[in-house]
């Protein structure tokens, strides 16, 4: 066996909820060591253990308390980064960055990473950016019956956790004995982003489905996992087995390739009633499966279900954790 | 002037939230003196003040506490009856009390009592049954839209509050940092109830309008206050301002007859992004108007929007004294 | 009847958690009416209505809606300020309104307005603070105990209301399923101030009584109400009745003077040994009683119990209130 | 290297939330399986994943489903039994297996097993209890000081978690926006049980320390984690570091002897002021650790701290087990 060298990663928004949750995650991985990390002005030049207050159980990992935080922008000194920053700052930072990368979802539009390349003169980096958190967890459990059944309108309400919102986010007299029926542009994002992913990669371009999806947002009172009470009408006719069926059996490229990230089951599907659950339910898998419950038959449309997805794990942090060991497996990154 | 006698009521369930409300809503009211108390075994025999643990912010009415706790069975000392009781005890309680009363919500449908008393041989009293507290909320919101539209299709998500459940009710290891997205019976009774309350009385039967309704159900971590994510179809092609329009003019009978629990405004449209919440709508009305707001169209059906109701207030307790006050007014009840 | 003319007043940190409780409170207040409202920067110039987001259940006031927010400095169109201000902006912003009025709370202390005005020159104006929130809540219930026993020690540990913090405060992501064992400056605060409030105002000072206080402060998810576990050891031998007695039997000036704002009780002492708790008893005396519960003897001390109040109405802007009303009726406040 | 047989563990209360989390923690221990369950009527004579509905996080250990639960009797086919029943109960129960094993906290009282087994007539079984949950992670807390300096009064105030009230326990009406400052016989049991032991075995008997100890006791809205904040006065006097040293330098016999469910540190002091708090810190040594904060001199005693453990973890199930690998080292448990 040869020992192979790990690739060296710099995280973008160290200090902040998902930024901690790359740091967790990357830990003990075996093919990746977190070399830099960047963060906002007041961070800057600090030791990231005073630069940073801890906010995740457990304690901060001893091996990146030393190092200093730089400014978001390059040179940093690693082979790769995983970017997570607020929107307006995150658009500028990605742009310079471009060098390197900040990888993504679906594995047959990494074909567009060529187009990319070509288009921006980019020698070998390339830019892979997240999808919404809300959408990988919808569209994890549509894409199963958009690919055997062909889905054609979805109607999704989200019950989405405040650690979505990063820190300091959603202040407390807004979260507690309440729901906040808003959270900006997130309905956008999600009709918008769950055509995308489910589309087909054609000329370097992206073909949407002959599909209609509606969102309705909500935050509510949980600190980790969103949730999504989910529609959806279908253009085959097909039994609630087959339903549970595609579900239960998904698997796909991580899962084929053994992925380190990996979940050995993507979906989860439970029979009991009254799941999934956030508390029970949202550490699944590593934080990297998706839950099913309460598959039924639906009056409007053709079924509905619920479905659970770990929302700084699955929805962010080890997403683009995973799809970096993807890039790794296909060969786009080298060292 | 003439003084009025008041009507004596009993109430039955009266420990639990819904009948702590009913005693909290009647202490001053200007057309019923609360005379009689029931509940299940238990509290039978004592003083209502050793019987029942307050659970409502501010001190147990003075005048109930010295109120003997009587078995939920006739005869009660009292002209009617408010009841809440749960499911199964309910169905046969309701039944011995048929000669008294256990009111409803749309006026149309009294006509239904000539003949309930008709087909039971009752002399003088009758039974009106509260809706589904979930389903007050959500046909409050849809009738201007349905009278003025036409509702075709009709697609529900609620988060439920808490008290819904009665009390102990939900575990607080269940709400804490949770959702359950299960609620026993409810979806169905949603489901069922939306057609029935949207129907029209015919020959002493109601007539379903043609319309799908789907409803899923989730308990969300809040005390009081219902929550609907509603998308619609319209019969008809209508502008957002028809929407808006027909939900904030919405009046009817109670309010044109100023029935003294009548909320002036029995739908309050609000346009701020982030509106209704449950800690900060639900009292709207002194808990009696439904609060509408996110009005927007829709990718999937036509319309959406978020309403909001106090659960055991416009839900339960004051719906049913609503009613009970409509009656009078109607000439059903009579001393 | 002699029609009165109103106070003209002006709220310093109108749009704040606490400013909002002002404008709440003086909504119908006989005595008082708001002319002018200041906040900090991004809110000056725009009417109150455009300036502020209204985080109270219940709608913002009409008639406060088009008053065009001012800074928090002279001149303002007012006989009176009531100022609720972060600590920093707080000093300075006091220290210029030195000629108009920042009430407080114990009546006998009032003297000091003469010294006040004659060290610092002023001719008609003076100033009046707040005392901490917590700390009200805890004198309030130790002064009686103290007058008529002696306090020699108390021993405090709060748990604290989300809304102490302000808005947007505390982030739910730390108050969701936990505890903070930490309020900057809190402990030190209650500890200094309970001296200062239980002391004797000699010759233009406060002589502190023989007594020692220790205070641990926690931050616990309740959204209002502050709740405080206490021992004190007594210099007299007393019994428990004594205890209780002097607590429920509790009246002082505004009482006597039958001020507007004043409670009938301004301590409650409940029996039940679940109580205070703070959704339930927080709103007592529409908030502006204290109440205590759990009376024991101690093993270390000589006795404990818990003690319950609105951090926001007793512990804040309904102090505020109750102090004017109490200047106005021994003359300070004169048109 | 010899492979041992494991000892064979029967689990009464079962289905509990402490019965769930013997089976979680046990699921994989070198020295113990489990062969037995048992609980209360409803669920007997089901296969274990029929009788309980699982409340934690992760999946029902695959071992344990098909268990058929039996009644809280012997016989139970198993070397020793960990009991997880409520108050009366747990008497009855504890008594009829007396031949068997309940294990317990303070090392050096195992002596009174001789006296136990001599008195009783049991031939090779005994019964070892634990203590209340809170007193462990107080008293984890107190014994190195008490051991180094002499504490002669301890006043503490808990804020103890939800699960410490098993399930259903607390209703989520109560829970929510809330504090309860009662929980039935806890705070005479903290006050007894400290002193027990923090004691010393002499013939058969504990001579307990010459110490007062004042507990107030809260319930507050956390899923797991009990909170105190402690105040102790002490014989000797000694600087902060003294405190501060002797807490974080605390090892024992489980150290010692590297027992399998030993915490490296079973105190872990922190210096941040805002630590501990349970969502951060109860997980801290798998659970079996005591996080200690907040070090400082106190006005009234001599120094305070506030102290954090997993309730059902540190303060019952692991604790128990711990103790069971205790009494295997020192030769009470023999196959």
């Amino acid at each position: 066996m040869i020992a192979m060298k790990k690739f060296r990663v710099g995280i973008l928004g160290a200090t902040g909820v998902v930024g901690q949750r790359f740091i967790q995650l990357l830990e003990d991985h075996p093919q990746f060591e977190i070399t830099a990390l960047a963060a906002s002005g007041r961070s800057q030049g600090k030791p990231f253990a005073q630069a940073c207050t801890w906010r995740l159980p457990g304690d901060m990992p001893e091996r990146v308390k030393q190092i200093v935080v730089e400014p978001p922008a390059p040179p940093l000194d690693c082979d790769l980064v995983f970017a997570s920053l607020p929107g307006e700052i995150a658009k500028d930072a990605e742009e310079e960055f471009a060098r390197l990368l900040i990888p993504e979802v679906n594995a047959d539009h990494l074909a567009l990473i060529d187009f990319q390349r070509k288009n921006r003169g980019f020698d070998r980096g390339f830019i892979v950016t997240n999808p919404n958190c809300s959408a990988i967890v919808i569209v994890m459990a549509l894409a199963p019956l958009h690919t055997k059944f062909g889905v054609t309108s979805c109607v999704v309400t989200t019950m989405q956790a405040l650690s979505g919102a990063g820190y300091p986010g959603v202040a407390s007299l807004d979260a507690t004995d309440n729901v906040i029926p808003f959270i900006g542009g997130e309905e956008e994002k999600i009709e918008a982003e769950t055509l995308k992913l489910l589309g087909h990669c054609q000329n370097g371009a992206i073909a949407g489905p002959d599909m209609t999806v509606s969102a309705q947002c909500n935050r509510v009172n949980v600190s980790d996992g969103h949730m999504a009470s989910i529609r959806v009408k279908l253009k085959t006719a097909v039994s609630i087995d087959d339903i549970r069926g595609a579900l239960a059996s998904f698997t796909s490229q991580p899962q084929q390739l053994k992925l380190h990230s990996a979940p050995e089951r993507p979906i989860i599907v439970r029979n009991e009633n009254d799941r999934p659950q956030p508390r029970l339910d949202r550490d699944s898998g590593n934080g990297m499966s998706v839950t099913v419950g309460r598959v039924m038959p639906d009056n409007v449309l053709d079924y509905r279900f619920v479905a659970l997805g770990h929302n700084t794990i699955r929805g962010a942090a080890g997403a683009a954790i995973l799809n970096a060991e993807l890039l790794i497996a296909q060969g786009y990154l080298v060292q």
